[in-house]
Protein backbone atom coordinates (compact mmCIF):
# COMPACT_ATOMS: atom_id res chain seq x y z
CA UNK A 1 0.00 0.00 0.00
CA UNK A 2 1.66 3.38 -0.87
CA UNK A 3 1.60 5.87 1.49
CA UNK A 4 -0.87 8.73 1.68
CA UNK A 5 0.21 12.24 1.15
CA UNK A 6 -2.19 14.33 2.98
CA UNK A 7 -4.20 17.66 1.69
CA UNK A 8 -3.97 20.65 3.54
CA UNK A 9 -7.44 19.70 5.23
CA UNK A 10 -6.56 16.18 5.97
CA UNK A 11 -3.34 17.82 7.67
CA UNK A 12 -5.12 20.07 9.82
CA UNK A 13 -7.71 17.07 10.80
CA UNK A 14 -4.59 15.04 12.01
CA UNK A 15 -3.06 17.90 13.73
CA UNK A 16 -6.58 18.74 15.89
CA UNK A 17 -7.07 15.28 16.27
CA UNK A 18 -3.08 14.69 18.00
CA UNK A 19 -3.92 17.45 20.15
CA UNK A 20 -7.73 16.14 20.85
CA UNK A 21 -9.02 13.13 21.82
CA UNK A 22 -7.28 10.64 19.72
CA UNK A 23 -4.06 11.54 20.87
CA UNK A 24 -4.21 13.68 23.53
CA UNK A 25 -0.75 15.69 22.90
CA UNK A 26 0.17 18.93 23.96
CA UNK A 27 1.71 21.33 21.55
CA UNK A 28 5.09 21.07 23.60
CA UNK A 29 5.48 17.53 23.07
CA UNK A 30 4.85 18.12 19.53
CA UNK A 31 6.72 20.55 18.93
CA UNK A 32 9.47 18.86 20.53
CA UNK A 33 9.84 15.85 18.75
CA UNK A 34 9.09 17.75 15.41
CA UNK A 35 11.65 20.33 15.57
CA UNK A 36 14.18 17.53 16.94
CA UNK A 37 13.19 15.52 13.74
CA UNK A 38 14.44 18.49 11.68
CA UNK A 39 17.55 18.89 13.63
CA UNK A 40 18.50 15.76 13.21
CA UNK A 41 17.85 15.78 9.36
CA UNK A 42 19.57 18.56 9.37
CA UNK A 43 22.54 16.82 10.64
CA UNK A 44 21.95 13.96 8.68
CA UNK A 45 22.86 15.83 5.44
CA UNK A 46 24.98 18.48 6.43
CA UNK A 47 28.03 18.13 8.96
CA UNK A 48 28.48 20.43 11.72
CA UNK A 49 32.28 21.04 10.66
CA UNK A 50 31.42 21.96 6.79
CA UNK A 51 28.29 23.39 7.44
CA UNK A 52 28.29 24.84 10.75
CA UNK A 53 26.45 28.15 10.48
CA UNK A 54 22.91 27.56 10.27
CA UNK A 55 20.16 30.45 9.59
CA UNK A 56 16.79 28.88 10.85
CA UNK A 57 13.82 30.92 9.20
CA UNK A 58 10.64 30.90 11.27
CA UNK A 59 7.43 31.92 10.21
CA UNK A 60 4.83 33.18 12.04
CA UNK A 61 2.90 30.11 12.97
CA UNK A 62 3.56 26.56 14.41
CA UNK A 63 6.22 26.36 11.53
CA UNK A 64 8.16 28.85 13.49
CA UNK A 65 7.76 27.11 16.45
CA UNK A 66 9.47 23.76 14.79
CA UNK A 67 11.90 25.92 13.91
CA UNK A 68 13.11 27.52 17.06
CA UNK A 69 12.91 24.04 19.08
CA UNK A 70 15.06 23.04 15.84
CA UNK A 71 17.58 25.68 16.32
CA UNK A 72 18.06 25.08 20.38
CA UNK A 73 18.65 21.21 19.57
CA UNK A 74 21.06 22.24 16.72
CA UNK A 75 22.71 24.67 19.19
CA UNK A 76 23.32 21.52 21.67
CA UNK A 77 24.99 19.27 18.90
CA UNK A 78 27.92 21.95 18.26
CA UNK A 79 26.42 23.96 15.16
CA UNK A 80 26.30 27.39 15.53
CA UNK A 81 22.75 28.55 14.53
CA UNK A 82 21.34 32.14 14.21
CA UNK A 83 17.37 32.91 13.98
CA UNK A 84 15.59 35.13 11.88
CA UNK A 85 12.10 35.77 12.80
CA UNK A 86 10.68 38.99 11.82
CA UNK A 87 7.69 38.21 13.01
CA UNK A 88 7.48 36.56 15.79
CA UNK A 89 4.13 34.74 16.94
CA UNK A 90 1.91 36.19 19.61
CA UNK A 91 1.18 32.79 21.42
CA UNK A 92 2.69 31.72 24.78
CA UNK A 93 4.58 28.88 23.25
CA UNK A 94 6.69 30.81 21.31
CA UNK A 95 7.96 32.60 23.45
CA UNK A 96 8.94 30.46 26.12
CA UNK A 97 10.67 28.26 22.95
CA UNK A 98 12.49 31.60 22.39
CA UNK A 99 13.62 32.38 26.07
CA UNK A 100 14.99 28.83 25.65
CA UNK A 101 17.17 29.50 22.75
CA UNK A 102 18.03 33.26 24.39
CA UNK A 103 19.15 30.93 27.57
CA UNK A 104 21.33 28.86 25.19
CA UNK A 105 22.88 32.63 23.68
CA UNK A 106 21.72 31.78 20.46
CA UNK A 107 21.28 34.71 18.20
CA UNK A 108 17.93 36.05 16.75
CA UNK A 109 18.62 38.81 14.73
CA UNK A 110 15.58 41.81 15.55
CA UNK A 111 12.34 41.33 14.45
CA UNK A 112 12.41 43.77 11.33
CA UNK A 113 9.85 44.31 8.22
CA UNK A 114 13.26 45.00 6.03
CA UNK A 115 15.67 42.43 4.35
CA UNK A 116 18.95 43.96 5.25
CA UNK A 117 19.90 42.06 8.84
CA UNK A 118 18.34 38.78 6.74
CA UNK A 119 21.09 39.80 3.46
CA UNK A 120 24.17 39.85 6.45
CA UNK A 121 23.08 36.85 7.93
CA UNK A 122 22.51 34.80 4.42
CA UNK A 123 26.45 36.00 3.64
CA UNK A 124 27.96 34.40 6.86
CA UNK A 125 25.81 31.10 6.96
CA UNK A 126 26.46 27.46 5.44
CA UNK A 127 23.15 26.20 5.33
CA UNK A 128 19.32 27.19 5.79
CA UNK A 129 16.67 25.44 7.99
CA UNK A 130 13.30 27.04 6.03
CA UNK A 131 10.94 26.69 8.66
CA UNK A 132 8.86 29.71 7.61
CA UNK A 133 5.45 28.70 6.42
CA UNK A 134 3.72 25.12 6.86
CA UNK A 135 0.57 23.13 5.97
CA UNK A 136 -1.89 25.99 7.19
CA UNK A 137 0.24 28.34 4.45
CA UNK A 138 -2.21 30.36 1.95
CA UNK A 139 -1.41 32.45 -0.70
CA UNK A 140 -0.32 35.13 -1.40
CA UNK A 141 3.17 35.30 0.44
CA UNK A 142 3.05 38.34 2.32
CA UNK A 143 6.03 41.12 3.54
CA UNK A 144 8.59 41.00 4.51
CA UNK A 145 9.05 37.61 3.41
CA UNK A 146 7.58 38.00 -0.46
CA UNK A 147 11.46 39.67 -0.40
CA UNK A 148 13.11 37.36 1.69
CA UNK A 149 12.41 34.39 -0.20
CA UNK A 150 14.44 35.24 -3.38
CA UNK A 151 17.00 36.58 -1.29
CA UNK A 152 17.58 32.97 0.15
CA UNK A 153 16.99 31.05 -2.53
CA UNK A 154 19.51 33.08 -5.14
CA UNK A 155 22.08 32.95 -1.76
CA UNK A 156 23.42 29.51 -3.45
CA UNK A 157 23.01 28.01 0.06
CA UNK A 158 22.44 24.46 0.54
CA UNK A 159 18.36 24.87 1.86
CA UNK A 160 16.52 22.10 4.01
CA UNK A 161 12.64 22.54 3.94
CA UNK A 162 10.50 22.08 7.17
CA UNK A 163 7.27 19.78 6.13
CA UNK A 164 6.35 21.72 2.54
CA UNK A 165 8.77 24.05 0.90
CA UNK A 166 8.17 27.51 1.44
CA UNK A 167 5.97 29.54 -1.24
CA UNK A 168 5.01 25.90 -2.25
CA UNK A 169 0.93 25.51 -2.64
CA UNK A 170 0.33 22.58 -0.03
CA UNK A 171 -1.83 21.18 -2.23
CA UNK A 172 -0.62 21.53 -5.98
CA UNK A 173 2.93 22.12 -5.67
CA UNK A 174 5.45 24.40 -6.78
CA UNK A 175 3.20 27.28 -8.45
CA UNK A 176 4.51 30.50 -7.28
CA UNK A 177 7.43 31.60 -8.59
CA UNK A 178 8.68 32.67 -5.32
CA UNK A 179 8.11 29.00 -3.94
CA UNK A 180 11.94 27.84 -2.71
CA UNK A 181 13.53 25.38 -4.07
CA UNK A 182 15.22 23.20 -1.38
CA UNK A 183 17.69 20.51 -1.43
CA UNK A 184 16.50 18.58 2.10
CA UNK A 185 12.69 18.02 3.22
CA UNK A 186 11.84 16.82 6.31
CA UNK A 187 8.29 15.94 6.07
CA UNK A 188 6.31 16.20 9.11
CA UNK A 189 3.64 13.67 10.64
CA UNK A 190 3.14 12.31 6.59
CA UNK A 191 4.44 14.21 3.48
CA UNK A 192 1.79 16.51 1.57
CA UNK A 193 -0.19 16.44 -1.31
CA UNK A 194 2.27 19.25 -2.71
CA UNK A 195 5.67 17.65 -2.31
CA UNK A 196 4.57 14.13 -4.30
CA UNK A 197 7.20 15.39 -7.34
CA UNK A 198 9.85 16.84 -4.62
CA UNK A 199 12.93 15.68 -6.29
CA UNK A 200 15.62 16.13 -3.35
CA UNK A 201 16.41 14.37 -0.40
CA UNK A 202 13.23 13.58 1.57
CA UNK A 203 13.35 12.50 4.92
CA UNK A 204 10.07 11.86 7.47
CA UNK A 205 9.57 12.61 11.12
CA UNK A 206 7.28 13.00 13.61
CA UNK A 207 6.99 9.52 14.92
CA UNK A 208 3.81 9.73 17.52
CA UNK A 209 0.88 9.14 14.98
CA UNK A 210 -1.20 6.37 17.24
CA UNK A 211 -1.45 2.87 15.21
CA UNK A 212 -5.31 3.68 15.08
CA UNK A 213 -5.00 6.77 13.56
CA UNK A 214 -2.81 5.63 11.03
CA UNK A 215 -4.82 2.60 10.22
CA UNK A 216 -8.07 4.43 10.14
CA UNK A 217 -6.91 7.06 7.85
CA UNK A 218 -4.86 4.70 6.16
CA UNK A 219 -1.67 6.39 6.02
CA UNK A 220 0.55 3.67 5.48
CA UNK A 221 3.78 5.22 7.12
CA UNK A 222 7.19 3.76 6.22
CA UNK A 223 8.63 1.79 9.17
CA UNK A 224 11.18 3.96 11.25
CA UNK A 225 14.10 2.38 11.70
CA UNK A 226 15.44 1.35 15.09
CA UNK A 227 14.86 3.97 17.53
CA UNK A 228 15.12 6.80 15.04
CA UNK A 229 13.20 9.83 15.08
CA UNK A 230 13.73 10.26 11.08
CA UNK A 231 13.49 7.95 8.13
CA UNK A 232 14.42 8.49 4.58
CA UNK A 233 11.77 8.45 1.85
CA UNK A 234 12.71 6.88 -1.49
CA UNK A 235 13.71 9.74 -3.94
CA UNK A 236 10.43 10.85 -6.56
CA UNK A 237 11.85 9.29 -9.44
CA UNK A 238 13.20 6.25 -7.88
CA UNK A 239 9.91 5.80 -6.47
CA UNK A 240 8.41 5.67 -9.78
CA UNK A 241 11.10 3.22 -11.11
CA UNK A 242 9.73 0.83 -8.35
CA UNK B 1 37.88 17.53 33.97
CA UNK B 2 35.91 14.89 35.70
CA UNK B 3 32.31 14.50 35.25
CA UNK B 4 30.00 15.99 37.94
CA UNK B 5 27.99 13.38 40.29
CA UNK B 6 24.73 15.58 41.75
CA UNK B 7 23.74 15.52 45.17
CA UNK B 8 20.10 15.23 45.76
CA UNK B 9 19.78 18.86 46.35
CA UNK B 10 21.74 19.85 43.86
CA UNK B 11 19.60 17.54 41.57
CA UNK B 12 16.66 19.41 42.83
CA UNK B 13 17.91 23.26 42.49
CA UNK B 14 18.86 22.13 38.69
CA UNK B 15 15.35 20.50 37.56
CA UNK B 16 14.11 24.28 39.25
CA UNK B 17 16.55 26.29 37.40
CA UNK B 18 15.61 24.42 34.23
CA UNK B 19 11.91 25.21 34.39
CA UNK B 20 12.85 28.70 35.85
CA UNK B 21 14.33 31.49 34.14
CA UNK B 22 17.95 29.59 33.53
CA UNK B 23 15.86 26.95 31.31
CA UNK B 24 12.52 27.79 30.67
CA UNK B 25 11.59 24.94 29.79
CA UNK B 26 7.78 23.32 30.33
CA UNK B 27 7.72 19.82 32.53
CA UNK B 28 6.17 18.36 28.81
CA UNK B 29 9.48 18.99 27.04
CA UNK B 30 11.49 17.83 29.27
CA UNK B 31 9.92 15.10 30.22
CA UNK B 32 9.61 13.74 26.45
CA UNK B 33 12.99 14.18 25.96
CA UNK B 34 13.94 12.31 29.26
CA UNK B 35 11.77 9.43 28.54
CA UNK B 36 12.33 9.38 24.82
CA UNK B 37 16.06 9.22 26.00
CA UNK B 38 14.98 5.88 28.60
CA UNK B 39 13.37 4.05 25.67
CA UNK B 40 16.66 4.90 23.39
CA UNK B 41 18.64 3.48 26.34
CA UNK B 42 16.81 0.32 26.80
CA UNK B 43 16.24 -0.39 23.12
CA UNK B 44 20.22 0.37 22.56
CA UNK B 45 20.96 -2.56 24.90
CA UNK B 46 18.20 -4.82 24.60
CA UNK B 47 16.89 -5.89 21.22
CA UNK B 48 12.92 -5.76 20.54
CA UNK B 49 12.98 -9.34 18.62
CA UNK B 50 14.90 -11.43 21.90
CA UNK B 51 13.45 -8.78 24.54
CA UNK B 52 10.02 -7.52 22.71
CA UNK B 53 7.91 -7.53 25.85
CA UNK B 54 9.21 -4.43 28.24
CA UNK B 55 7.48 -4.32 31.79
CA UNK B 56 7.52 -0.24 32.91
CA UNK B 57 7.27 0.04 36.11
CA UNK B 58 5.81 3.42 37.48
CA UNK B 59 6.43 5.55 40.62
CA UNK B 60 3.75 8.16 41.90
CA UNK B 61 6.53 11.38 41.02
CA UNK B 62 8.27 12.98 38.32
CA UNK B 63 10.09 9.52 37.65
CA UNK B 64 6.46 7.91 37.03
CA UNK B 65 5.76 10.40 34.08
CA UNK B 66 9.22 9.52 32.55
CA UNK B 67 8.47 6.21 32.86
CA UNK B 68 5.10 6.70 30.83
CA UNK B 69 6.73 8.55 28.06
CA UNK B 70 9.18 6.07 27.26
CA UNK B 71 6.34 3.30 27.69
CA UNK B 72 5.23 5.39 24.94
CA UNK B 73 8.31 5.36 22.67
CA UNK B 74 8.74 1.93 23.33
CA UNK B 75 5.64 1.27 21.93
CA UNK B 76 6.23 3.62 18.42
CA UNK B 77 9.84 1.36 18.55
CA UNK B 78 7.79 -1.84 18.13
CA UNK B 79 8.19 -3.04 21.49
CA UNK B 80 4.99 -4.95 23.59
CA UNK B 81 4.93 -2.84 27.02
CA UNK B 82 3.11 -2.94 29.47
CA UNK B 83 2.58 -0.42 32.34
CA UNK B 84 2.44 -1.25 36.27
CA UNK B 85 1.59 2.06 37.76
CA UNK B 86 0.05 1.32 41.25
CA UNK B 87 0.12 5.08 42.44
CA UNK B 88 -0.63 6.84 39.88
CA UNK B 89 -0.05 10.57 40.47
CA UNK B 90 -2.87 12.97 40.99
CA UNK B 91 -1.03 16.18 38.54
CA UNK B 92 -2.64 16.77 35.20
CA UNK B 93 0.54 15.84 33.25
CA UNK B 94 0.73 12.13 34.71
CA UNK B 95 -3.46 11.87 33.64
CA UNK B 96 -2.60 13.33 30.04
CA UNK B 97 0.86 10.77 29.80
CA UNK B 98 -1.39 7.76 30.71
CA UNK B 99 -4.33 8.59 28.59
CA UNK B 100 -1.63 9.37 25.34
CA UNK B 101 -0.39 5.96 26.28
CA UNK B 102 -4.39 4.69 26.27
CA UNK B 103 -4.60 6.11 22.95
CA UNK B 104 -1.74 3.73 21.99
CA UNK B 105 -2.96 0.72 23.21
CA UNK B 106 -0.72 0.65 25.66
CA UNK B 107 -2.47 -1.94 28.84
CA UNK B 108 -1.83 -0.44 31.90
CA UNK B 109 -2.54 -2.89 34.80
CA UNK B 110 -5.17 -1.82 37.71
CA UNK B 111 -3.55 0.50 40.45
CA UNK B 112 -3.65 -1.67 43.30
CA UNK B 113 -1.80 -2.27 46.79
CA UNK B 114 -1.30 -5.90 46.28
CA UNK B 115 1.08 -7.16 44.22
CA UNK B 116 -0.79 -10.00 42.39
CA UNK B 117 -1.01 -8.38 38.98
CA UNK B 118 2.31 -7.52 39.18
CA UNK B 119 3.49 -11.22 39.85
CA UNK B 120 1.40 -12.25 36.65
CA UNK B 121 3.20 -9.52 34.47
CA UNK B 122 6.54 -10.44 35.82
CA UNK B 123 5.95 -13.59 34.43
CA UNK B 124 5.11 -12.56 30.88
CA UNK B 125 7.87 -9.97 30.47
CA UNK B 126 11.37 -10.04 28.98
CA UNK B 127 12.89 -7.15 30.28
CA UNK B 128 11.89 -4.10 33.21
CA UNK B 129 12.46 -0.63 33.11
CA UNK B 130 12.64 0.62 36.65
CA UNK B 131 11.03 4.00 36.71
CA UNK B 132 9.84 3.95 40.23
CA UNK B 133 11.85 5.97 42.28
CA UNK B 134 14.42 8.82 41.06
CA UNK B 135 16.41 11.66 42.64
CA UNK B 136 13.56 12.99 45.28
CA UNK B 137 13.00 9.70 46.46
CA UNK B 138 13.54 9.68 50.47
CA UNK B 139 13.40 6.30 52.65
CA UNK B 140 11.65 4.38 53.68
CA UNK B 141 10.05 2.34 50.76
CA UNK B 142 6.89 2.60 51.48
CA UNK B 143 3.82 0.01 50.08
CA UNK B 144 3.17 -1.13 48.18
CA UNK B 145 6.79 -0.48 46.54
CA UNK B 146 7.82 -2.08 49.66
CA UNK B 147 6.35 -5.52 48.20
CA UNK B 148 7.07 -5.00 44.38
CA UNK B 149 10.59 -4.27 45.03
CA UNK B 150 11.88 -7.69 46.28
CA UNK B 151 9.34 -9.57 43.49
CA UNK B 152 11.45 -7.38 40.54
CA UNK B 153 14.59 -8.46 41.82
CA UNK B 154 14.06 -12.00 42.66
CA UNK B 155 12.53 -12.18 38.62
CA UNK B 156 15.66 -12.86 37.07
CA UNK B 157 14.79 -10.42 34.27
CA UNK B 158 17.18 -7.42 32.81
CA UNK B 159 16.24 -4.35 34.45
CA UNK B 160 16.94 -0.89 33.06
CA UNK B 161 16.79 1.53 36.09
CA UNK B 162 16.15 5.65 35.03
CA UNK B 163 18.67 7.86 37.07
CA UNK B 164 18.69 6.28 40.18
CA UNK B 165 17.91 2.40 40.51
CA UNK B 166 14.89 2.19 43.03
CA UNK B 167 15.49 1.67 46.59
CA UNK B 168 19.19 3.54 46.76
CA UNK B 169 19.67 6.25 48.29
CA UNK B 170 20.16 8.99 46.16
CA UNK B 171 23.67 10.56 48.16
CA UNK B 172 24.58 6.84 48.99
CA UNK B 173 23.84 4.89 46.88
CA UNK B 174 22.93 0.95 47.51
CA UNK B 175 22.67 0.84 51.03
CA UNK B 176 19.12 -0.53 51.91
CA UNK B 177 18.23 -3.89 51.66
CA UNK B 178 15.57 -3.25 49.30
CA UNK B 179 17.72 -1.94 46.48
CA UNK B 180 17.63 -3.37 43.39
CA UNK B 181 20.61 -4.23 40.87
CA UNK B 182 19.94 -3.11 38.03
CA UNK B 183 22.10 -4.26 34.50
CA UNK B 184 21.60 -1.03 32.79
CA UNK B 185 21.27 2.74 34.75
CA UNK B 186 20.19 5.83 32.25
CA UNK B 187 21.72 8.99 34.25
CA UNK B 188 19.32 12.14 33.32
CA UNK B 189 20.76 15.62 33.42
CA UNK B 190 23.83 14.36 35.02
CA UNK B 191 24.71 11.25 37.01
CA UNK B 192 23.91 11.47 40.90
CA UNK B 193 26.40 11.05 43.62
CA UNK B 194 24.78 7.84 44.72
CA UNK B 195 25.50 5.69 41.53
CA UNK B 196 29.16 6.54 41.35
CA UNK B 197 30.06 2.90 41.85
CA UNK B 198 27.19 1.74 39.71
CA UNK B 199 29.15 -1.58 37.63
CA UNK B 200 26.70 -1.92 35.06
CA UNK B 201 26.07 -0.17 31.54
CA UNK B 202 25.70 3.07 32.47
CA UNK B 203 24.30 5.54 29.79
CA UNK B 204 23.58 9.43 30.24
CA UNK B 205 20.34 11.60 28.78
CA UNK B 206 18.75 14.85 28.91
CA UNK B 207 20.31 16.31 26.60
CA UNK B 208 19.28 19.76 27.23
CA UNK B 209 21.51 21.42 29.59
CA UNK B 210 22.09 25.26 28.43
CA UNK B 211 26.35 25.61 28.46
CA UNK B 212 25.96 28.27 30.93
CA UNK B 213 24.43 26.47 33.19
CA UNK B 214 26.48 23.50 32.85
CA UNK B 215 30.00 26.04 33.41
CA UNK B 216 28.41 27.74 36.18
CA UNK B 217 28.22 24.18 38.08
CA UNK B 218 31.10 22.78 36.30
CA UNK B 219 29.59 19.38 35.85
CA UNK B 220 31.83 18.75 32.84
CA UNK B 221 29.25 16.41 30.75
CA UNK B 222 30.56 14.11 28.40
CA UNK B 223 30.55 15.08 24.54
CA UNK B 224 26.82 13.45 22.89
CA UNK B 225 27.82 11.77 19.99
CA UNK B 226 26.48 13.03 16.50
CA UNK B 227 22.68 14.31 17.23
CA UNK B 228 21.93 11.10 19.48
CA UNK B 229 20.36 11.95 22.68
CA UNK B 230 21.91 9.32 24.63
CA UNK B 231 25.73 8.87 25.18
CA UNK B 232 27.26 5.50 27.35
CA UNK B 233 29.56 6.14 29.98
CA UNK B 234 33.13 4.54 30.68
CA UNK B 235 32.22 1.56 33.51
CA UNK B 236 32.83 2.26 37.28
CA UNK B 237 35.51 -0.26 36.49
CA UNK B 238 37.20 1.01 33.96
CA UNK B 239 36.85 4.95 34.63
CA UNK B 240 38.61 3.99 37.51
CA UNK B 241 42.09 2.30 35.42
CA UNK B 242 42.71 5.35 33.61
Amino acid sequence: MAMRYLTSKLAQQIDEELMGSVGAFSIDQLMELAGLACAQTLATVYSKDKYPRVLVCCGPGNQGGDGLVAARHLGMFGYKPTIWMPKPGSKDIYKRLKAQCDNMKIQTLEPSNDTQSLKSALASSDVILDAIFGFSFKPPVRAPFDAALPLIANSGLPIVSVDVPSGWNVDEGKVDALALDPDVLISLTAPKEGVRAFKGRHFLGGRFVPKTMEEKLQLNLPEYPGFSQIVELPRADDAQKL
